[in-house]
């Protein structure tokens, strides 16, 4: 546990030239989440900060919105021939009372019914499934300016891929622009999860005046995962995709990308901008 | 079906110049893959080839090899409530014969015997689902030069992500650096899907004379992807994790990483990159 890198013999080759040294890899390792003793999923992890992996994925699933309605998490030790533990399995028990979402046989996480399953029955689930809205009062309004800033402010905070340039990161910020917390994985997913579980353990959700980060895409999943937790805003570095924007259209949920330099594109939620000048807009 | 790019507003903010224009996004959809009738996974995708994706992820999961073990694939229609076809289930038949894998009831894809879950169980997994050893006779042998040229190659093909930013790509190259094939899709495991589930229904497996490039980064998800292929040569623009590493040095994969300009790092299978000079070896 807390393997967050390890090292490889590499072969270099840079114009020719051929070396073979030690490099620093992103550990990557299968984590199992159970629920209650029942396995749920399987994701792909970095080591470390498994048990809000798991809290915030169930965040996101709608099975968790405060710290009261979780008991414990723990590794499942024991269960191998020889005893030991892999620490890569962590179960989650629910506190008595707590009623848990009918989660199919067949599959986990997206139940659709027959086949009417498209991208409305995706926006559908995540709002059904949603513990609480989107509910900044008054709302969350942020520069672009302070905006801008951010990504700086997350990457000088990325140690690890600095070193292995392998890690998708994720970081909260306050509506002032001040880093609350950061996580990394090799998992997009798994970053938001992180810090979602985080707030969670600390009974910190709806997490409603503050701001999401993201290293790279924003995918519909992590939508989802940000409208779960009450996060009002998601700045991603790079591009949407389409449900992403409906999901944040649908749901009230500001959605920035492309946010480089002074640039960025608001694809939903623009009342959260404070933009400077009205006649500034053609 | 095959709406790769949706339009949406955007407002878009330069050096404080705000305006609003329309803006070409990444499609994003749920697909529901079942295997006989029966849901297997579901996985967010841009629309197109997915009778590929389905056939790839069949590939990938160990039940088909050829194209004789495939019986046909359909959109699974007429299931909603104004029996219209979504065209976001699709269902794989394989012939009469074929043996499927064992997957629990519980979840999908990646099975673990109890608590016993870590790295190694992943590799063991793969290797007892494979359904042949990498075995390009006599060995694949390319250049750095002719690797260094791939990403070049790959980015003049990809026309969606120069539109939206928003794809990962994924291409077949030739051993001589000719590109046989490509496909671009919001999921990077997707679009390697896409491409082996077209080699698997030309009947063209394994794919044992050919490279695979990536745009991201190797994970251990990607190189299992390679090596249920046969496909003997993995490269990636960005890093690989670890357990891709250790899957392709259990395996046999070469396992190339940063691949920029006339750099590059071997992971594995050196044994496949022609070196010039043994002399400049340090």
């Amino acid at each position: 546990m807390g393997r967050v890198t390890e090292r490889r013999k590499v072969l270099r080759i840079r114009d020719g030239e051929v070396s073979t040294r030690p490099d620093t890899l992103v550990a990557e390792e299968p984590l199992e989440i159970r629920l209650n003793g029942k396995p749920l999923a399987i994701t792909m992890r970095t080591p470390g900060d498994d048990f809000a992996l798991a809290a915030g994925f169930l965040v996101s699933e709608g099975v968790l919105a405060s710290a009261s309605e979780l008991q414990n998490i723990v590794y499942c030790a024991g269960a191998t021939a020889d005893g030991s533990n892999t620490y890569n399995v962590v179960d989650v028990r629910t506190a008595p009372g707590v009623t848990l979402p009918d989660f199919t046989l067949e599959r986990n996480v997206y139940t659709s019914s027959s086949c009417g399953l498209c991208g409305k029955a995706s926006l559908d689930a995540v709002r059904t499934t949603a513990r609480w809205p989107i509910a900044d009062t008054p709302p969350l309004r942020v520069t672009p300016e302070l905006l801008a800033a951010l990504p700086d402010r997350l990457r000088s905070a990325q140690r690890v891929f600095d070193r292995t340039g392998g890690l998708h990161a994720a970081a909260l910020f306050s509506e002032e622009g001040e880093l609350l917390d950061t996580r990394e994985d090799v998992g997009r997913h798994n970053a938001v999860d992180k810090l979602v579980g985080r707030a969670v353990q600390s009974d910190g959700l709806p997490l409603s005046r503050t701001i999401l980060m993201v290293s790279g895409r924003a995918s519909f999943e992590l939508a989802q995962k940000a409208v779960m937790a009450g996060i009002p805003l998601l700045a991603a570095v790079s591009a949407p995709s389409s449900l992403a924007v409906d999901l944040a259209a649908e749901t009230g949920l500001t959605l920035v990308g492309f946010l480089r330099g002074s640039s960025m594109n608001v694809y939903a939620g623009e009342h959260r901008i404070a933009l400077r000048e009205p006649a500034e807009r053609s």
